[in-house]
């Protein structure tokens, strides 16, 4: 079969303005980025404002191993898949980070006949809305350092400082530094760090701001410092919302592109699936929900980090109804969940799959708490045998939820046509019944249990002290209504990576616990989360080069 | 007068691609950044490659003080008049930088009726080009500190690494950083620090690269380190350069945009006046002079630094033959360099006005020793005086060079018809007889002793030891033949910026030299220059915003 970029590059793409039209987006509504990008307007959504919405289809996943699971190449197949059975459908997805792709990726953006073009614009700056994210990020950061230097009026309390800066790259280096060294005119001599962007409040916040008046005020609210008294110093302190705004006043709107078979793709916003909700954007999926009649989206890592947030926070704070959630599996990867080493999943292992399945199970149980439909994508592989395939499909018969083989990958739409006649079915059941899994009312501490027992099924919740004296904080601060967004390693329902399968017997640690009062959560870190990537010891970047006729090496 | 704002929203743009059209650019050769904004395919060059050249003139300035000559504003202005008496004209820019504009500048894209648009965009993220190079900058930085981390097979000297790291932000505090603290997997601690974006040395290559593969060469020969015997490592070396020729793909592009009188303008490239040469890029002087008669450029700061910089160095590789130079002045800064101080500019001062005009004089002197003929624009202010500007004739008189009011602020391509009509006999006079200042061939030192000479007046050069071992190790190193670029003060002929007019008996102190080697020049580093600047004390971010119905404020 030919690679990634080999398809990408042969693809027939239709003029983007022409994708566009058949939404009824025209004139001053698009925004040209090349032939194949776009920007859409916000008044799209404020003009289709009275229209009903469209069905609204999650595709997540089991947690992921390095067998891979093919999580964006599910959700892409699936909406070409409706498409193909003629079914009006945007598929909404994250736009991928820089950094990564120069580590291990090399670029995200679907695979095989199920992929977003042009991939390699997405997979490099696209319309620039992260380096947009990343100036605003910056701006505050020098915005506090000079106000420090300037004389620090507002008594920001230098061990109390939170505001880190960011990069869209993987630079181990940066993760702890000190800056202002040198002479007075350097600055305030302090300790800090980078993020790298994606983990920015800011690319929370544009995710989950309705308007550009949300995204301010929520700018506004973004908690920077504490100053002498403890009192919180925030961006509307340092008078920098205003600028920062300005400066997100085009990476606030929707980027639209196509599919290989021309669906109508939203790519917009990509928050961290740890210490942000990992959804697109609220104004991506609202406006897709407008013009289609099927709208597929997707959040980040498995089903227990990316789904849960995104019922209990994206859905919650959008107004959102989904009507079914497809989760995507493989047998290689159930195999891995089952025991077996990588290099052992080309061998048939029935027994491994229907131990491995465990961790399907849970995340099928887990996801009808929130009372929407479930049907499971298996995802398909040439070297899959059809006992293994027999052996998920018994293990959830018991849940009484389907399991439809997917062939996006080899065959784009018309190998998904299965699975979108059952999405279909399940849409069409009626008014959706989703249901948070948690009230806003309980208290946060209740909330993190509530995720931990129902979701990964620990016993117990332990919090660290300085952890719990951060959380008693956040409640006199007057935060404690908000939702948690739990920060865990994405390979294990428990908080220790190793344990894959369905775990038992183990408590969730917390270690910290941070305030996003302009996201609007309380991000609840367990283990050791990574909020700046590294570089492999030979990175993707070595790899990668453009010719002078613009052919492109490396990105995949 | 309205502001430049209110001037540049009420503008009737033409679509950017009827503005192409004029210029015989259609098709895959533009790409559209929304309607006002369009990247040029570099086979615009290729194609018109037999083409003779339109004739090119260069705007440049006296040393420039508080009081404002207007560079910008009379090259945007001059482009227009062109146009305005038929002559079929592009000008050529540099793209501002965004870390300034949030900190005094609040923006730079000309003034009054004399503007390029749309002036939000172009002083924002424009089409991405600095962001861009950020990100090959930063990639860079993480491959040589992933290098350093994983084992240091290159042997690099921890002491003599090079590369620093950049942002487009106004950001003191990262003048000077402790990177890599904590624990190992954070990386090899050590010191280093932030230049703002347009000080990389990738910003000059970008603006000196003549294809994609110079650029590629140029890149990979960058030295980011030297290793423990001395000998350079380049990001070749690192295999970085193929992944940051990816990252500029789109950058390397001019891009088009068009002046309030929808004049063709390329805005491209922006690299630092002091460390860097100070033009916009080559490749949209070229491609201008293909498609146009007559093509405006720009060169920063006073001419001491920015048109030296251009003759000697942009012109030389580009093999460029500038036909005129037009230099600005206006009375107010005239009497600035006559010792008035900005509180008393607005009163008349022939005396003022004549002593400070050596500073002019000078100027003129030194453009005439590159063989291209010389007009000066004395840019209006309302309060001018008759007897002022006949002041500024007369000394001018003696030079042999005409004096010519322009009032393109408030009159837009109008108000430079005369000095147009000027330009364009100038322009007239037969074949270029341009020369470079000195021949690549002295040794660097000579060339340094030739500009100080001959340009600067100073009695001699003076090198800090370090600065003379620096020299001896470029030389050893093999690079004894490039030209060199002078990092100096702007506001003096000296390295002493109180020293205004046209100072005597000074020395020139080198105090540092580095070596740019895929740039190719060689920096020589006098005064205190700064690389990072900071913010004031209330940053012009502090009253910027934009409104939900897109009105943006504070931007000028």
């Amino acid at each position: 079969m030919k690679t990634d970029v080999q398809i990408a590059q042969e693809a027939k793409l239709q003029p983007i303005a022409q994708v566009a039209e058949k939404l009824g987006i025209t004139g001053d509504d698009l925004e040209l980025y090349g032939n194949h990008k776009a920007k859409v307007s916000l008044s799209v959504l404020k003009d289709n404002q009275d229209k009903p919405d469209g069905k609204l289809i999650l595709v997540t996943a089991i947690n992921p191993t390095p067998a891979g699971e093919g999580k964006t190449t599910t959700n892409v197949g699936l909406s070409m898949a409706l498409n193909y059975i003629g079914k009006k459908t945007i598929t909404t997805l994250r736009e991928p980070s820089l950094g990564p792709c120069f580590g291990v990726k090399g670029g995200a953006a679907g695979g095989g006949y199920a992929q977003v073009v042009p991939m390699d614009d997405i997979n490099l700056h696209f319309t620039g809305d992260f380096h947009a994210i990343t100036a605003a990020h910056s701006l505050l950061a020098a915005l506090l350092d000079n106000h420090l230097h300037q004389g620090n009026l507002l008594n920001i309390d230098l061990d109390r400082i939170v505001w880190r800066r960011v990069v869209d790259m993987n630079d181990r280096a940066l993760r702890m530094i000190t800056v202002g060294q040198g002479s007075r005119a350097n600055g305030v001599e302090r300790e800090t760090g980078y993020d790298i962007t994606v983990a920015s409040e800011i690319m929370a916040i544009l995710c989950l701001a309705s308007s550009l008046t949300d995204l301010k005020e929520r700018l506004g609210r973004m908690i920077v410092a504490y100053n002498i008294e403890g009192k919180a110093v925030t961006a509307d302190d340092l008078e920098a919302t205003g600028a920062m705004a300005l400066l997100l006043k085009d990476a606030i709107k929707p980027n639209l592109v196509q599919t290989l078979e021309n669906t109508p793709a939203f790519i917009h916003g990509g928050p961290f699936a740890n210490i942000a909700h990992g959804c697109n954007s609220v104004l991506a999926t609202r406006t897709a929900l407008k013009l289609a009649d099927y709208v597929v989206t997707e959040a980040g890592f498995g089903a227990d980090l990316g789904a849960e947030k995104f019922f209990d926070i994206k859905c919650r704070y959008a107004d959102l109804k989904p009507n079914a959630v497809v989760i995507v599996a493989t047998v290689r990867a159930l195999k891995m969940n089952g025991g077996v080493v990588k290099t052992e999943l080309s061998t048939e292992n029935v027994a491994a799959v229907e131990s491995g399945s465990a961790n399907l199970i849970q995340h099928l149980e887990n996801l009808q708490k929130f009372k929407v439909p479930v049907v499971v994508a298996l995802n398909k592989f040439p070297t899959d045998t059809e006992a293994e395939f027999e052996a998920v499909k018994k293990a959830c018969e018991n849940k009484n939820v389907k399991v439809i083989l997917s062939d996006v990958f080899s065959q784009g739409g018309k190998g998904g046509e299965e699975l979108a006649h059952e999405v279909v079915k399940l849409c069409d059941q009626g008014e959706s019944q989703y249901q948070p899994l948690y009230s806003l009312e309980l208290p946060i501490e209740q909330k993190i249990e509530t995720i931990a027992k129902e979701i990964y099924r620990a016993d117990g919740v332990e919090f660290e002290p300085e952890a719990k004296k951060q959380l008693d904080e956040i409640v006199a601060l007057g935060f404690d209504h908000l939702p948690v967004c739990m920060a865990k390693t994405q390979y294990s329902f428990s908080d220790d990576q190793t344990l894959l399968g369905a775990p038992q017997d183990f408590n969730i640690h917390v270690k910290e616990v941070r305030l996003s009062a302009g996201a609007g959560f309380v991000v609840v870190i367990t283990g050791a989360i990574m909020t700046m990537p590294g570089l492999p010891k030979v990175p993707a970047a070595n790899g990668m080069d453009i010719t002078e006729d613009g052919e492109i090496i490396g990105l995949s």
